[in-house]
Order: structure tokens, then sequence, then C-alpha cells
């Protein structure tokens, strides 16, 4: 990379302001360094960042900006942000082509312009569309679909009759279609109960590292068009997940639950089985979530509770020593 | 699948009573279909579930029924539901029969109908009983004995040693045996302590995807007889946990805990290392246990207690603003 | 092992005072038997364990010992058994020397002495120093570098750059360099961040099984020399990581922390994002920290404060039922 700003201007959408130099890396606001481009996605931050006549700074339309240095001017930094890397990096993690001769397939249908690692093996019945790629060492059980322009890295196991759709990245270690955790007791001892259903995962889902999505008992497990979920993740039999929501690290989704589309779930925070979260809810870290949430409730806390009750909540202990200081001066004045 | 009611209650165990109606698969109460078969676990539940005369509804024994629907009547609708989905649908997931040419094998004795993936690795010394089915893309180390009629599923790592008994599950991801968490501080610097001891898994114990359980530092981890462990739990080194347990997704249990028979580990609880769990308890989810735990106990919160004492003290807080009003009252008429 | 009392005080650096016997084994303060040595790393507790006329008890100097029993005296009882281990058990997990036929390696560059397991997929581009282990089933990217000495176990995923440097142990199912979990909204819909940066981890660390370590949007995510992390830990992009710090199971640290010297992070611990946790801070198990860390604090609770603070916090809330008891005597009386 070795672009001047006013080219970098043309590729981001925006308007070059500034001296003739040439940019040849992208850094951090907390680590500008000459000949670099530093995105400024909160410009009343901008004063705390070091400002050099060497680098160039991407700033939203309207910041008040000083002309001694170079900016380039953009609608929405973070957009800009997206087009640039997309442009300079275009693809941060490769990939060998084609179908390895160490992969083992069985009786598969193959798409055009799919790549297939080493040591993947694909069992019969499987069916893999156009221009999606597997990763080494992946397992792919029987009867599993799976649709175009999908991304699968090293040893992610998916169990038989997983169905997943297009444009879906799935990073290493995750395990889709694993057993529900389902036993009844019989004197005291557990008796499984067979897990039969399956996962389904719809277009432009990501999921992360390690993450583990169970299928369901009967029926589906399901994870609705464009939802996002991080690392380390667990999604329990049964679940159904809506579009567009966000599940961050860590964070364990109990068999049955229901979520609504645009829901984000925090990091480390646990919804308790069989619970329906509404649309737009925000269920912030940690929390335990152990009744239904409504459609944009904030809930926070363990239990968790609207963040707003939840916060009165902890401001109620702190008034406790002026309370004892009042009922002793009244015990005194009697 | 297209039985009748008749055919289906001898399968399951009870008394046909209604129609002729010839059944092609099962669903949830949720989403009742014309020719499906429903099981009602809780017949308090029945009012709000959709009736169809299509429909064949699995209730207990003395549930008030109405006859204008066709019932399977059943001792227990659970056990049955688990009758059902063994018979109908006796094998989830497939597996190759066999030993496959692209698994490798070192110096080993394997029983009778085991079944070996492709790409597996075993180690010299390991010893594998008859009918254990072991997936594609599994590591198996130096010395470890596993089973009868275990299953191990794809991508499972298996270190040294470990021992595996019979009738056992391990999902997808579990990494067993691998070093127990222990250094010696010195001089501000963490020198490690050689994990040189192993983990023991008795029969019909189950693992989720992604679960890890580290070897002992000295001695053995052990998981007991018929206990059932979620997706990404940790079990820490030198654990011993009882028989007919259950642990929860997510749930961590630190170094040299005792965990006794029967207990209830709900998800993401912790249990703080050393501390003893006796029989019977059950632990609510979330909860982080700092102390010990007695026989049957219910222990719920953060830090954990008994479950009534930790919900008196949250409901002593939701007095504070009745007490405010009360000194108010006692400040005026002073 | 069959080695006499003297044998053994030479080897842990001791001196012996018992009677001539040989020693078959190591064993637990709780599980005493005969023929076996015990470390005792707290003499307070020695009253409590079995004490046999045919064991070897290690014991700090100074102990108020009794002439009974065999004991060895040493400096640093903890350091002695670490010693010990690593005379009687020089490799508790063993592994195949050399490069294997059935490794798939590309255009890389191996040192002296390296071992490549079956199955393991290493990219063009790739560095791996002297004497490091890959174990089967790894995946190594494009352009990786390994230093000497390292250790990586079975099913372990490495992302393209990642950069790994000497003395480092990787446990299984560890997953390096996936992507980090970053979108920008756009009228509802997540649209990825292209996570370009990737993952440096410096000597001495340990990773334990199936934690995951996201590679950072531009820039590194870092792990700092001799820092061990557990099991089931999530580091998240952009976050930067002291030296000799532990982080112990199921803690998540949430993107760009950063993390000084010397800090211990409790299990199931969270971080919230963009926080800055100082050197030697202390957080304690499942605390949620919301806020920054100064040097050497010790934090606790949800939301985490100063454990002081917290505790304090939680005995006001038990005051309450004095309290109403002195607001209805103030009652009655007036």
């Amino acid at each position: 990379m070795l672009s001047s700003g006013k080219e970098i201007a043309k590729i981001v959408g925006g308007k070059y302001k500034g001296k003739g130099i040439k940019i040849k890396g992208i850094t951090d606001p907390d680590n500008v360094k000459p000949y670099h481009i530093v995105f400024i996605f909160d410009f009343s931050k901008f004063k705390k960042i070091k400002k050099l006549k060497k680098a160039i700074y991407v700033v939203k339309v309207g910041s008040k900006i000083k002309g001694e240095y170079n900016y380039i001017i953009v609608e929405n930094p973070e957009e800009s942000f997206v087009r640039f890397l997309n442009y300079f990096f275009p693809k941060p993690v490769k990939f060998k082509k084609g179908i390895s001769e160490h992969a083992i397939i069985g009786d598969a249908e193959l798409g055009k312009n799919v790549s297939i690692g080493e040591n993947v093996i694909i069992r019969d019945g499987v069916s893999i569309n156009s221009g999606t790629v597997i990763f080494p060492n992946v397992y792919v059980g029987f009867n599993v679909t799976i649709g175009k322009n999908t991304i699968i890295y090293p040893n992610v196991s998916i169990y038989d009759r997983s169905i997943l759709m297009n444009n879906i990245i799935i990073h290493s270690g995750v395990v889709i279609g694993s057993d529900g955790f389902g036993y009844i007791n019989k004197n005291g001892r557990r008796l499984k109960i067979p897990q039969v259903g399956r996962v389904i995962i719809e277009d432009d889902v990501e999921i992360g590292a390690n993450t583990t999505i169970d299928r369901s008992t009967i029926g589906e497990t399901i994870i609705r068009r464009g939802t996002k979920i991080d690392n380390l993740v667990q999604i329990a039999h049964n679940v159904k997940i809506g579009k567009d929501t966000v599940i961050v690290a860590q964070a364990g989704i109990a068999g049955s639950v229901r979520i609504g589309d645009r829901v984000i779930i925090a990091g480390q925070a646990g919804i308790a089985d069989h619970l329906n979260v509404e649309d737009d809810a925000l269920i912030l870290a940690q929390s335990g979530v152990m009744r239904d949430v409504k459609k944009g409730q904030i809930i926070f806390g363990y239990p968790a509770d609207e963040r707003i009750k939840t916060l009165r909540f902890n401001a109620l202990i702190t008034k406790i020593p002026e309370i004892i200081e009042r009922i002793k001066t009244l015990e005194k004045k009697r």
C-alpha cells in the first residue's frame, strides 16, 4: 500500500484536504505514526490524539478541523474504515483453491468454485453450493447442506442433517448439531432423550471460534439471517434466534429460548430455558435473565431486571449509612 | 414413519383412544400439525395448545381428557417420548463402520466391531474395547484406555493415559487430559508445576461439545458413573465428581473440588477451588460458590448462599424506601 | 521409581531424617499410603493428615516435626515438589519425534529437531524454529511464525500471520487469530469490519484448552512474556496483556482492553471493552469489571468495585432487620 491522500479519499468516499503525502499503512488513534492513516470515529476525542503533519486523519463531515494537518472528510468514518480495509486488505485470511486430493469426499454434490481443504471429511448426501470454502480438518456429517459463498475455518465439526445457507462464516472449533442436553430422571439415574432434530443457520450469519450450537430434540434449532455470534457462546437445543441479533462472547442461551430480531446480548450473559426475549432488547454483560424480556427493554443484573431498576436497587443500599445516622439522631433526641 | 395410533400406543406403552388416523411425524406442543403426534408432559398446559382432530396427543393416565380428540394414554409421557424417539429415530447421527484405511493406528489393541474414522490418530499402548466408535480427526494419546460401546465425535483430543470406560459419549471438540493450571510463584514469574496425573471417566457419562477436563497434578481427575456434562464446561485438575450428577453449560469447577452424587450444577455457575459439594445439592445458574455446600442444599447468588437466604437478602433491599418514609414521619412528629 | 529417602532428598534439595525405606510413588495429603512420598505445603494442616511409619513427608525447614516419622526437610516444599515431578516424570505427555510423512507442509522453513505430527497442515511462508513440537491435526495458516521449543497440542487452529515465540505451550482446541467481533450498524443490519491485524504471543506463555484469541482489527492482539491463560478463556481483538499475568478458566477479556504485568484474573471474571487494568491488580472470580482498575487493586463483585467496598456494601444489607427493629421501637415510644 503506497497511496496519496487523494487516491484514498476516492476509495473511502470522501474529500481530501491536505498536502501531497504518500501513506504506507493504517494505525490506531493511540499509535499515530508518520505516513499512516488514522480513522477518527468520535471527533470529540481528536484533541487527545497525537497530531503529525505527515499523517492523514479521516474525520466526519462537519468536524471543526484545523488546517495544519491532512484530512479526509467523509460522511461516515466507520463505513469509510470498512471500505478502506476491504480495498487494501482484500483477503486477510488466505486459503488454497480447489478440491484437495487429501480431502475424503463421499457421495456429495459440489457446486462451482467450491474449495475443500486437506483432511476434510464429507459424508454421503452432503450438498455444497458454489463459492463455498472449507478449510482443512473439518468434519461434515451425513446429509448436511451448505449454501453459496460460505467459509468454514479449520477444525469445525458439523453433525448430520445441519443446514447452513449462504454467505455464512464459521470460525475454527465451532460445533454445530451436537446433542441437546436432555435427560429424564429414572430412579435417580439419567436416561438420555434422543436428540433427533437439527440445526438451521440462515444467510449472513457469523459464528465465532469454539461456539457450540446443539441440535434440537425434535424440530430445529434456528439462527436467522444476519445474526452475529462471538466466540465460546452456548446455544442450547430448540433455541430460535431472530434476524440481525448480536450475541457476544461466552453468553449462554438455554434450551427452547426464543430471541427476537436486533437483540443484543452482551458478554457472559445467560438466559434461562424457555424464556422469550422480544425484538430490540439489550441484555447487558453478565446478566442472569430469569424471566421474559419485552421489546426494547434494557436488562441488567443478577437476577436481571430492567437496567434502571437494578441501578435504583443498588442505589438504595448506599443510603443505609445515612439511615442509621438519622435513627441515631432520633434515638438520642427522644 | 407412517403408523396408526394403535401401533404407536403399543410402541410407547399406552392405550389408544381415538379415530383411525395415520401419523407421519412428531411435533412440539407449540407447533401442532395434522397427522403429527404431540407429547404433553404437563397436562395443565394442554388448554393453551392447539387442538386438531387429525393429531394425536400423548397424555398421562388420569388427565381429564375430552373425547373429541385422539389420545394415547400412558403412565409417564416423558418415558414414552424417549421410547418413541428411540423406535422411530434409532440413529440420529450416522457413522462409517469399520476401521478406516485413513486412520493412523500405532501398537494398539482393538476389540470387536470397533469403528475408527478417517484421520484418527491412535498412539502406542492404546486399548479400545468392542463396539466403540471413534469419528474422524480424533487424537488418542499414548496408553489411553477406552471401554465398550463408547462414542467419540469428531475433533476430540484425548491426552496420554486417560481412561474412558463403557457407554460414554464424548461430543466434538472436547479436550480430555490437558494440563492442570498450576504454577508456583518464583520471584514474580510463574514456574510450571508438571501435571503428571490423568483423567478417569466412568461408565454412562456424557460430555458436551468443547468441554475441557484437565488431568490432575498427581493422582486422578475423576468423573463417576452416569454423570452428564453439557457444552463448554471447565473441569479443573484433581476434581472428583460423583455419580449421576448433572453439570449444565459453561459451568466451571475449579481445582481439587469434590462433588457428590446426584448434584445439579446449573449453567454458568462457578465453584471455587478445594470446596466440597455434598450429594443432592442444587446449585442454581450463575451462582458463585465460595464455600462448602451441604447435602441437599439449594444454593443461589453471588456470592452464593442458600437460595432462601439470598432471596431474603434481596428482599431486604426493597424495604429501604419504606424505611426512609417511616424515618421522615418520625423526624416530623418529633 | 524406587528410591530411598536419601536419594530423593538429594533430588529435591533437602535433608533426610528417617529410616531406610524405599518409595514407589507420590500421593496427596488426602490419600497417604505406605511407600509413598507426600509434600506438605502448609505444615499447619499436618495434624489432620494420616501419619504412616512407611511414608515420607516433605516439610518446610523450621516445621515442628516429631521424630517418629520419615521427613525430608526443604527450604521450599512447592519448589521441591516441582523438582521431584520434573525428575521422576520428565515427560508426562509423549509425542512422535520427527516430521510425519502424513503432515502436509507447504513452502515453509523448519528448524532443527522440529517434530510435526500426522495430518498437520502447514501453509506457505510459515517458519518454525528448532525443537518445536506440533501434535497431529493442527492447522498452521499462511506466514505464521513459531519460535523455539514451543509445544502445540492436537486440533489447534492458528490463523494466518500469527506470531508465536519461544517456549510456549498451546493446549488442544485453542484458536489463535480468529476474526475480532466487529461490525458497523447499517440500517439495522450488521456490516462486517474486516479484521486485518494479527496475534503475537511472546515467550513462556501457556494457553489452556479451547481458549480463543482473536486477531486485532488493525495492529496486534498481544500476550506478553510469561503470561499463563487457562481453559475456555476469551481474549478479544486488540487486547494487550502484560507479562507474568494469570487468567483463570472461562474469564473473558473484551475488545481493546489493556492489562498490565502480574495481574491475576480469576475464573469467570469479565472485563468490559476498552478498559485499562494496571499492574499487580487482582480481579476475583466472576467479577464484572466495568471501569478501569488501578495498580494493585483487589476487585470483586458485579458490578465490580474494590473488594473491601463490595464487602461493606453487602454488609450494609444485613443491617436492615436491626434498622427496622429500631424504627419500630421509636414509633412505639413516641
